[in-house]
């Protein structure tokens, strides 16, 4: 079962955003005002409610309520949406009984509409106090499976409590966050300490996750800490700081694994690269290259494309001469030469749901994990017949 | 019918490299030394014969034969590949009478499978006279049809012909030309004027296509020229450009037109940008969006998928509040939101074989043109089943 940190609680009502009687507007609320920070899309063109939240973490606000609508993103809605947003707080904050400062709003799903004000607010009138991983549920888009876990650590002889949520699952892409995270704790820590730790993370973990290439106006997100467990925590913490990563790990390899139409998660492993920047460079081209994804979703071994792939990056070195390329461990290409394999077994490997790509540059000291997925007919399915 | 240049003529014949029988060698012969001129891919993994061409290309030789295999790309074949190539090479050359410095080889097809050299000279006792046409036929890979075209201008009153050829269909991306192209011309010009003229043209036609963004490791856009006509062509010349330019743009279109499973064309037209440089790199960021390409496949009008490429493009300067959107000339966003429109009337007219997408930035004045087509379940079919 999920837990939440202490003094944390979710609710979920249903707006009939989209489809009627779906949940499809969740909350999540803090008895007492918590630590807030976040990361957002790097997209020029940002949600109305991504510049609210930029602007509230600005302002260095604490924060007691979140909403989370699903079937909307209200992204280039202009002036309007940013009204209809702040319209939605008020609205909101008044019945919890808090200040529109406290309350940050989130949006995903369909760009360019309007929110469906009238409808949202009605909906208000039938909030229900829910299971922590209905929110999860309620934040759903493409998405075929709820994102959450939680994790527990000891510190001072304390129990902190960290428990993460997350939706994906297209226009996902390496240089940004997912479209939504929410991470939610009960540990005391300071905003300037909670935003690099944030910084840190993301880097560590949501920004490792490719699934199409495409990088949403509304990828956000959220970290509240709300102090209730009364345990201090510095920015140095290494068991807090683990156990942070490994959930937003685990929420992103949720991410990938759900990925819009993936049949099978695979792992890229660049080892030995010249800098960090050069194994970060070549890992993300050949997490985005269509021809690897497919060659993936066709259990075909075609290492060309690897190889093609790390060609083409923007790695400034490169010795095509020391390169070795592995496919689950099966080594395939050794010296910038195709070494003899038995494709037949490693084809069948590969129909696994966990794979791997293993590329030994074998030029310098550095090494990066990365993850997607494959590109199958669905993918094509789903956006091919999304809005219409 | 296709016409060669004066003093060209074309060969064939079937080494059985990947189906018995088809024709997958071509051979363009030219009477006297033609100057030579060339672009490669930009991949730092080159393929041999792309290694040996750019060789020649910096020797400065002129060319009388150009021998192309399709069905194996001899890439990622190391030192080997290299001596493959080039034992061939000699061996055609001496059947043709030529030194092998007057011969270049090119290859398309499988990565890192060495060529089967016996097969290959074995077959070159069978090598006919053939169309014109059957060298595009020849040097074909997952190709559909044939892809060539010619011009005749007239210059100081005699004809000049340029004849092009060029093979798709994957692995095309925009920083790079068409996997294979030749222009072949008897116009007089000289090796520094066709090397300028041929990367200018390539900017404006093989450089503005894309299909599935990877880009290959043995991309070439070669151009021979042997004088045959006996007009001298000038770099300056207008109407020549001006030919060889529409030639290679028709050529460019047709490698889109063919993009693996693609089922049509879509033109993107970014207008009144800040740079010359924010044009190309919003058209580009538009036409790799898989999102922007699927919903084209689903005849979807879903113009927040555009607005979020241009958003995560690496354009400097963009005010949202400016932007208007046009899918086939129906405008659907006006100054940064969204307009009314008939959804049913403007998704059947996507329907069309040729579409297109105008974004105008209203921030600059900067304009292009970029081709890029839609991804479909054949592509991914196409590309699953490639090698096993």
């Amino acid at each position: 079962m999920l837990k939440l940190p202490k003094g944390f609680s979710v609710y979920t009502t249903s707006a009939s955003i989209k489809k009627p009687g779906r949940k499809d507007i969740g909350f999540i609320l803090s008895t007492t005002p918590a630590t807030y920070a976040g990361v957002f899309t790097k997209n020029r063109i940002k949600a109305a409610p991504v510049k609210l939240c930029m602007e509230y973490l600005e302002k260095k606000r604490s924060i007691r309520l979140v909403m989370v609508n699903s079937g909307n993103a209200n992204a280039c809605t202009g002036e309007d949406g940013i009204n209809d947003a702040k319209y939605l707080i008020d609205k909101i904050s008044a019945r919890f009984g808090l200040s529109p400062k406290e309350t940050i709003a989130l949006s995903t799903g369909v760009i360019g509409v309007r929110l469906p004000v009238e409808k949202m607010e009605e909906s208000f009138s039938r909030i229900v106090s829910d299971e922590p991983q209905e929110f999860a549920r309620a934040i759903m888009t493409t998405d075929t499976f709820p994102k959450y876990c939680y994790k527990e650590v000891k510190i001072d002889g304390k129990i902190v409590t960290i428990t993460g949520f997350a939706k994906g699952s297209g226009m996902i892409h390496p240089n940004m966050g997912t479209m939504l995270g929410f991470i939610l704790t009960d540990a005391i820590i300071n905003r300037k300490d909670a935003q690099v730790i944030l910084k840190q993370i993301t880097e560590n973990s949501f920004n490792k996750i490719s699934v199409d290439g495409d990088v949403s106006t509304n990828d956000s997100l959220i970290f509240l800490a709300n102090g209730e467990a009364k345990v201090k925590i510095k920015r140095k913490n290494k068991d807090f700081f683990n156990a942070l990563l490994d959930l937003t790990k685990e929420l992103s390899y949720m991410v990938v694994k759900d990925g819009e139409g993936a049949t099978k998660v695979i792992k890229i492993i660049v080892k030995n690269a010249y800098s960090f920047s050069d194994a970060d460079t070549i890992a993300r081209s050949i997490a985005n290259s269509l021809l690897v994804k497919t060659a993936f979703f066709g259990n075909d071994p075609n290492w060309g494309r690897i190889i093609a792939a790390v060609g083409y990056s923007n790695a400034k070195k490169i010795d095509e001469n020391r390169i070795d390329i592995y496919f689950n461990e099966t080594k395939v290409f050794e010296n910038g030469r195709p070494l003899p394999f038995d494709k037949t077994s490693l084809s069948e490997s590969m129909k696994s749901k966990e794979n791997s790509i293993s590329v030994d540059m074998k030029i310098g000291k550095f090494n990066t994990e990365f993850f997607t997925c494959d590109i199958s007919y669905d993918y094509v399915k789903i956006n091919a017949e999304y809005t219409t």
